[in-house]
């Protein structure tokens, strides 16, 4: 299993904060100790750091905690290997450009072996991870139904949701998935969020001994949410999603969805 | 235009002297100062680093000129905008996925507007520039005329010879092309390559005052081929290729090619 983060912000913001305690998990207090990765949009354009190595040791991991990059729109993925071994290809997240946009997709969970008969159209994985091929079966659906981007994005992301539940049949399968603009989480068994607006309460980390007061870092206007596997911080209310369960943000903000998730 | 790099040895290679030259052109003995980047290869595996900041000022290259990542396949690119704006999605080298493998591409020069022109099929440009386009088009051209990977991949060589000759009839096209295992490399108006084998001798950056022995560094059997925009070094013999000329390496050694370069 591994742990996953997203977030979602209406302004470029630090994930120095969030991604300080998921660090201490990656072989320091948390089995995550078989890589790490993170994907960061400036604008359309992707950044991805990917490090087989665990990520408490990792000298790239220092690199972004010293030096954040800004950001709206992040997917941050740390890795206890179950399938595929442990090697720069099996290192999520994954990526994968349609429509001229870049997804990024990374997985927690694991799918049983009826997964690899599911057809591939128009990604092949790179690597040997289920994770992967789950990421190429589920976009090439997404470019067979709308071979353009259509003008409501609202269309893809109920199509999303119902790859996401074929998925879901197959085993565990809580995921995050976007493509610059739109942040998707997908709960199988676990994954937690919670929207930060101005003005920022303190908040402390569950990791590390560390309160970072958000208003000092922040203006009036910022809406900041994060997803993860566990809550990060223990002084918070985090919402739980429930099995089956989409939710999608865009800068930041809850978008509503056309189907309830559970509906078939 | 823009300054390329490009490695291909037998054994993971630090890639670190070379940049070291490169890196310093970035902004400060050259006009390069809008963006770089670097792929390197861990098997199939890909690692890319984008930033749209000058190199010479760049806190990632500062990371990998400290701490280089050993890899057999390399390529680098250091920018000077000319078509599309200074951001990320426009910051080369840029990669797509095709048969399972994780290609990137960078491009030195640049084409004239008769490029747009040319079918977009699989592959579409997340950024503006002339490059990215170019790369989408070439791609897509090698898999519409090979579904899948042809146990031949001198077939393939020559097929994207014949592209790249398309592509030079609209301009300045140097490039560096690779799918992790074989880097090629077309030339327009300057591309220069050297062959270094073990026992290495003495090399000496042309860019900043400092010399490395690669005998101390390297086993007996390595050979490291570097191509580059301009040759880094001083002191040694470099090839210079000719228009229209494609040359291949794998494992840091030439390949055969069964077409002559400038033969359309």
């Amino acid at each position: 299993m591994c742990e996953l983060l997203g977030m979602s912000a209406n302004v470029p913001t630090d994930i120095c904060f969030s991604f300080s305690g998921l660090m201490q998990r990656g072989g320091e207090t948390g089995p995550h100790k078989d890589g790490w990765g993170i994907a960061f949009y400036e604008g359309k354009g992707l950044q991805v750091f990917h490090d087989p190595a665990p990520s408490c040791q990792s000298e790239i991991a220092q690199l972004i905690k010293q030096h954040p990059i800004k950001s709206k729109t992040v997917i941050s993925h740390i890795r206890q290997a179950n399938v595929g071994s442990i090697c720069l290809e099996n290192t999520h997240p994954f990526t994968r450009e349609l429509w001229g946009f870049s997804w990024t997709f990374a997985h927690n969970g694991q799918l049983d072996q009826r997964l690899f008969d599911l057809p591939l159209t128009s990604y092949q994985p790179v690597g040997t991870t289920d994770s992967e091929y789950a990421f190429c079966w589920l976009l090439g659906q997404v470019r067979e139904r709308f071979p353009e981007r259509p003008s409501d994005f609202s269309q893809v992301i109920e199509f999303i949701h119902c790859c996401a539940d074929q998925l879901r049949e197959l085993g565990v399968f809580n995921m995050l998935l976007t493509e610059s603009e739109y942040l998707l989480a997908y709960c199988t068994t676990k994954l937690s969020w919670i929207t930060r607006r101005a003005p920022f309460g303190r908040a402390r980390l569950t990791d590390e001994e560390l309160t970072v007061d958000f208003g000092r870092e922040t203006t009036p206007h910022d809406i900041v949410t994060v997803i993860t596997t566990e809550p990060l911080t223990d002084n918070e209310h985090w919402r739980k999603l429930q099995t089956g369960e989409m939710i999608v943000f865009r800068e930041g903000v809850q978008q509503p969805l056309s189907r309830c998730f559970g509906h078939a």
